[in-house]
């Protein structure tokens, strides 16, 4: 327990990474295997091309025959993708190829179609020489059989389909996904079909973390909501516990949270650390058992949300076998000044927007300003289904001027803009 | 047809889009509904917080009473959240509160334990005077009963689904996502089920466009491979057409490409392009039946992608009603000169590094720094699975020096890096 040091973010994040291991390998179709994590290398089984290959619809030639150019030669054959070449070719011959095509025993170029000009009969103008190799791809240039094509590790992105197809990996080893639950506790909280109390508050915890996990690919298990009864939650908390994360999100009662710690330590939860000094989400704590991790949250929505984003996303992302576990930061222009009470790292959100108007500029390339969503009070759900992203203050820094270059952990939904941003 | 005139991308762009409809609106279950768009504004059923309630552990208090700080005063009462207080504060009073806890008749203001001292008997010393309103959350600051929280066309990420939650809003409107068929064509073709023959070409489109889809959150039909047979191919066009979206990807054999638009044609689609200057993916057409779209594809992979990246992807995220169409840019430093044949614009695929050792420097936020992924040969299947971005060189530009602000779009795979990237 290291409830006596006050704990930065980055150290919190590093103490949790440092216990949590990836997860068993398990085998799933090409077709479902995008986002998961490859836990094998895989070989290529094949030569691309599988031979010599024009780069081009053209003529395959013999490099020697245009020294002279311009010069004439006869075609002798046409080769599409897929032909094989029946001919081999003698001095002053050509062939007709196209792209993808394989090139013809005795050339050893390829000319462009732009580079020539037909002529009566089956002959054509070469207009230039080329040296030998000219727009040939050759066997092998895309992957050599047996060469290691893609490494244990890499995470299953569009491109990495497009290779596993390639080498016809129909059948993908990879990191299996965490099972995870999520519970919410307090006596103050509604459940979505309960009937409205206008009195009550919401379970919405539940549901955003919920939807942070699927955003990671994970479904998890919503175990509903434990009131402030000891033997009532610790019967959710062991039931919990039986999955590879658990996160508990507390009630804003303290009540509950009074429990919460004592009943995960009576179960066997080894606790590492229960406050980090952030804003939002100085409460939250981190616990394992021989099998699982457990994380509570705080019962405050954007709280617990930043805090998913901070300790819960890297944690999962490394046990699905990711090198990469942190949100894509970016620089952005502060538009307006920041002042924070120092002490703790504080996470602002904020929109983001294209400064200047230069998206038809090709010299300058445009960058970003943020601008906070407005009340950053921890209650403001509002705030959170509005940002882009979240901007970070160092624990330091009481104040950033309009126009600092600012960090910004770019969140959900913010991979995509309204304008296609480059210059032609 | 402006098959005569070159079309820039973002002309091309345009003119999807200006082709393309919003899909019909359905409803899902809000365990279903991330990455959707809603399809109506949402209103709040009630107010939150339901009443004024404490911002902080302290003591509810009236304000008055502070003046002469520090002062003693008697605890009559002590509030959790989701309790109702049973008393009203006279002078000389306070409440111990609870973060979330309902204001007590009589309090005006929240004093934080941290500004206190406890006493002997039920009594406490406040160490300082505060306004009224200090660390109170006033009844409806979160929302308002009546008022809309998110509006039609909102992209619902996990902040988006906190506050359906807390609206209560179980069952989400949205729109549509588009059905979507895959179909390759060539005779070099090899399926990813069939026997490995050395000499064809493996099917990797199918399963690159499928994948592409599926990070949209579009489940594609692959339909298989159509070999160089008219016939044949007009059964798998007119199969396809009756998708809203058919995706055909040429083998690189011409001889099927030469039947891909005839046959449409025959088929009553309109085609409104065939060529776009861009590199790679100039061969790429785009046309419109009454009831779907279809894009023509370049047989080569990376083209195919880059065209799926630049067309398609917009397309579809217009029929599924958001209104950020396209992918998120940053601006990078090349890490090299970059040289091309100027008249295309001309998309290379890039890795990106952080600049510098500036993670812990809370003074200044690093850059990002853009180097090509190797060979640029639209064969180089490997470059589109290492890419975390693709850099966009304008159509005019001969040559971009070392050092170079270019623009890169963020690939899938890129929403995440190695390390935290922020400084505390």
């Amino acid at each position: 327990m290291s409830e006596a040091n006050p704990l930065s973010v980055k150290s919190a994040q590093a103490l949790v990474l440092a216990r949590v291991a990836r997860l068993a390998v398990e085998t799933v179709a090409l077709e479902a295997a995008l986002g998961r994590v490859l836990a094998a290398d895989v070989g290529a089984n094949r030569n691309l091309p599988p031979c010599d290959v024009s780069a081009m619809d053209g003529f395959a030639v013999r490099s020697a025959d245009l020294a002279p150019a311009p010069v004439a030669l006869t075609i002798v054959e046409d080769i599409r993708a897929g032909d094989k070449p029946l001919k081999t070719l003698a001095a002053g011959q050509c062939a007709r190829i196209m792209t993808g095509a394989p090139v013809p025993a005795g050339a050893d170029a390829v000319i462009r179609v732009e580079d020539t000009r037909p002529l009566a009969g089956e002959r054509v103008e070469i207009g230039r020489a080329v040296s030998a190799g000219n727009d040939i791809r050759p066997l092998g240039e895309s992957m050599r059989s047996g060469q290691v094509v893609l490494t244990a590790g890499t995470e299953i992105t569009p491109g990495v389909v497009a290779v596993l197809a390639t080498v016809k990996c129909a059948q993908v080893p990879v990191y299996r996904r965490p099972r995870m639950a999520i519970l919410a506790t307090g006596d103050e909280l509604e459940g979505l079909d309960e009937p409205l109390d206008p009195d009550k508050i919401p379970n919405s915890n539940s549901y955003a973390l919920m939807a942070q996990a699927q955003a990671l690919g994970i479904e998890p298990v919503l175990l509903g909501i434990a009131r402030d009864n000891a033997d009532e939650l610790a019967d959710y908390l062991r039931r919990g516990l039986s999955y590879d994360v658990l996160l508990v999100s507390g009630g804003s009662s303290v009540g509950v949270h009074d429990h919460v710690r004592p009943t995960l330590e009576a179960l066997g939860v080894s606790m590492h650390f229960w406050r980090v000094e952030m804003r939002p989400g100085h409460p939250v704590a981190f616990g394992t058992t021989p099998t699982g991790i457990v994380f509570a949250l705080p019962g405050n929505p954007v709280s617990s949300m930043v805090c998913f984003e901070q300790f819960v996303l890297p944690a999962v992302r490394q046990m699905m076998g990711n090198r990469r576990l942190f949100r894509r930061t970016l620089a952005a222009r502060l538009a307006h000044p920041v002042r924070i009470r120092p002490g703790r790292t504080e996470f602002i959100r904020v929109v983001l927007a294209r400064e200047g108007t230069k998206d038809d500029a090709a010299t300058e390339t445009p960058a970003y300003r943020a601008a906070s969503t407005g009340n950053q009070s921890s209650g403001a759900l509002l705030s959170m289904a509005q940002a882009d992203g979240l901007l970070v203050v160092p624990a330091a820094c009481g104040e950033m001027a309009a126009g600092y270059a600012a960090t910004v952990l770019l969140l959900d939904g913010s991979a995509f803009q309204e304008q296609p941003g480059f210059a032609e």
